[in-house]
């Protein structure tokens, strides 16, 4: 790499929000153009003191920006941790020689614990551009992850990120696979399980393919993006959390292949485990729970499929050691009411609290997975979880846990409603048959969810239940008058996502 | 979509070369970001009278872009067709229904025509980010098109493009499926061609994995960017061109497409399939000759693999009524001295002026193309295209109708030089027993190639040559110190690029 003096450039900051990308900008008459050979869009290493990213350089003709100056997007400013004043230097991006791994795995073979690691260090250090990250994850969702795979993924994403260890055991974890809209029971298992003295560092999501993730809930009712040390006090304090993994970074490989899952509204089953497994061991957990709903519109379709990626979870955490437990459910319907993050969080608080108009359903599929978590660690004897899994939350010790840890994380915030609310009525009467968890979710999605908080629906119906013409079956919740044009001319399209027979 | 005047925004050129992409900043305070709910990285449609583009929005925080003004990237701005106090509208970007056939392809079957036709749809009015398309790519290249699929792609693309009718018969043209170094026969081919009085109207591409695309070697003789309107007159006149087909965009999807190809360093057969004969229909050419070079580190590796890719390019042209012959050709070695783009420019010309240093297998191989060229449209009879093609060229007309061409095209220009050359000498005496074209390939990208035109590689040795240690392998030329240092640091580490025997 180059060190001439024309690589060294000042710094200025642009105040552009880019989200995830790093990009900055030079003048097409900056010495480093044409030193380095740098064409109008071109990766580009900028490093400064320790610290060191690759970035998307473009180059500026007009004299806003002036020649000898670098401007940085936020998210570069940041990652670099520079000042105005600042100098950086500034290189061509080395060459990514892991990409022969990856047209491999398109091509010809599997990938050895080696490649994998090499993509996956290239991944962390931020040289794979999106079309490198979708390649990588589109082939290995076109060809699945050999079990062997999925090992070797699971371990270089444990390995490139820092892991937690909390030097006791059992420390509990649970999941859910996904695939069905609403069903919020991570805070209530959490906080039953941490009113019954156990660790349970748990750490969530934002939504990948669905309207809401935990941690896009959660926010609505409290802070979710503490950082290590914070994380560490509040599980001293209270053993239970409901945080954003992110903002802890247990595993900055999966971070990045997850924002290409969430554009491409997919995620394969050994990417998955890999992704579920690595944070879980990641943050320290010894005895995981995995939730996995079972229904014709879920991300899992039948039996054969939930057994053969249950068989996948056993395997991968086996060879790390940890104890898993998995639960196959019901996932014909959504669980809970409210499909979006606030109104998911009203349906939380309302278990949590015992609210006469609690949603059965998420109670009950709370409490079971609660008693298998206590089961698991051997907080309750076998067969003996539900019971004390209901004990804890009838007596209000549940409700005080939860309290108790959103204030640890930086206290209590009411859920905000939307500004428009619009019924969705059916257009004759017969009994609920199926409801599509799919283009429901999409309905959310549509609405607003999960990037306003308070958009979604709320679910009136549920399987079984006899309806009456012109009787809402889900209000549709939004922000904008945009959004409720968009999803409404959905909705028409789409008049059979609640099905009904005569 | 939602038509409320905070829509409306005035336009502002930022003066930002980004290459492809389509990028637009507005202040984080425009009402629009919150009536349209827009985050700091959306995809958002601009529209400007007959004129609209799908574009990536980011938010500014800092003031030097007023409130109420979106600032244009240069691309952004062309292809709206926008100027100074112009006001554009901006929505959300429609939703992408055609992703769902996307994740079909990815998980479970083939697609049918209409669906392959909405996915092309999608990408040429731009819909498709990076992501999108790369898992569009990636997919069809791990579980490949089928014959029916790679029929309805290249029949979505020629329908989305503009096609050209030439109103006689024959059109021809030709093709190399590349995987070779150098092997810049084409404006030879093309030359020979015209100078028979056939109506060849070739368009090239630039680079797709390669250090050099015909359209990147003819750049540094003549104009290549031409539009449709220059290209009629051209053909009109000479018969022939070597123009860049993307400026007159036959197959805008294709563009896109390749796009991503080249930044993962591969196509696959049925992309390349439909990518070749869509463009040429869309040119309008009826008889086509297809070269396939085999060897052990070309593109096509075997016999087996060339028959395939053969009968794949057969019946798709057959069922677009297109008549083709397929040529398949020694792929051991390069073809031609120059690797990059002015040294093999450099290479035409000797083989056209018939100099005495004009590499032979160029010239041969030429006249072999050019032959096969005359035979299919019948301006020679069987067995009668090389001796007419040979004597074309060593008469001088094929030299004297590449210069018409090139004046024609807007001047003929002189190849630059690269600043810095620098020879790779055998570590040994032998015998030259093999020629990894790839890793070659990949040396002459490294220099620079075929981003600095000048940049690339002289390989001064053939298969079965004696070489004497110290002596000559290849010189590199590139731009630039940085470049050169690069190189080195490859070639040192890969001794063995072109292997010796004792």
């Amino acid at each position: 790499m180059s060190d001439h003096p024309t690589n060294l450039m000042h710094v200025q900051r642009l105040g552009v929000l880019t989200q995830h990308e790093l990009i900055v900008l030079v003048h097409a008459d900056c010495p480093v153009c044409r030193s380095e050979g740098m064409s109008a869009h071109s990766q580009v290493t900028i490093t400064h003191g320790d610290n060191s990213i690759i970035a998307t350089l473009y180059q500026v003709t007009e004299d806003w920006l002036p020649v000898g100056t670098v401007g940085l997007a936020d998210l570069a400013w940041e990652r670099l941790g520079v000042e105005a004043g600042d100098t950086v230097r500034i290189t061509h991006a080395p060459p990514l020689m892991s990409l022969g791994f990856v047209r491999q795995r398109i091509f010809d073979d599997g990938l050895n614990e080696a490649q994998i690691r090499e993509i996956v260090t290239d991944i962390v250090r931020g040289a794979y551009s999106d079309i490198h990250l979708t390649a990588f994850v589109t082939a290995t969702a076109a060809k699945p992850l050999s079990t062997r795979e999925v090992i070797s993924l699971t371990r270089a994403m444990i390995d490139t990120g820092d892991r937690i260890d909390w030097g006791v055991t059992p420390v509990a974890d649970k999941h859910c696979v996904g695939g069905l809209p609403a069903n919020r029971t991570t805070p209530i298992v959490v906080s039953i399980a941490a009113a019954n003295g156990l660790l349970i560092p748990k750490t969530s999501s934002r939504a990948i393919t669905s309207p809401a993730g935990t941690a896009d809930t959660m926010e609505t009712l409290t802070r979710v993006d503490l950082n290590r040390d914070e994380l560490r006090k509040v599980i001293q304090t209270e053993g239970g959390c409901f945080i954003w993994g992110d903002a802890v970074d247990f595993s900055p490989a999966d971070t990045a292949i997850i924002r290409v899952e969430r554009a491409l509204n997919f995620d394969s089953a050994g990417s998955m485990v890999a992704s579920v497994l690595s944070k879980k061991i990641a943050a320290g957990a010894t005895h995981v729970v995995i939730d996995i709903p079972v229904g014709p519109t879920a991300k899992i379709r039948n039996r054969a499929q939930a057994r053969d990626l249950a068989d996948l979870f056993t395997t991968v955490a086996s060879t790390f050691g940890l104890a898993l437990r998995i639960e196959v459910s019901d996932g014909s319907q959504p669980i809970g009411r409210g499909i979006g993050p606030a109104l998911e969080a009203r349906d939380v608080v309302n278990v949590l609290k015992r609210a006469p108009n609690a949603p059965q359903d998420l109670r009950e599929k709370s409490l079971t997975l609660a008693g298998a978590v206590l089961e698991l660690t051997e907080k309750a004897g076998t067969g003996e979880g539900l019971a004390i899994a209901t004990e804890t939350l009838d007596s209000g010790r549940a409700w005080d846990k939860f309290l108790a840890i959103c204030k640890a994380q930086g206290g209590v915030f009411d859920p905000p409603v939307a500004k428009f609310q619009r019924p969705v009525n059916a257009t004759r009467s017969g009994r609920v048959a199926a409801i599509d968890n799919h283009r429901l979710a999409r309905v959310a999605k549509l609405a607003g969810a999960p990037d306003d908080k308070a958009a979604g629906l709320d679910l009136h119906v549920r399987i079984g239940d006899a309806v009456r013409q012109g009787t809402p079956l889900y209000t549709l919740h939004t922000e904008s008058i945009g959004e409720l044009t968009y999803v409404l001319d959905y909705v028409k399209s789409n008049p059979d996502i609640i099905e009904l027979t005569r």
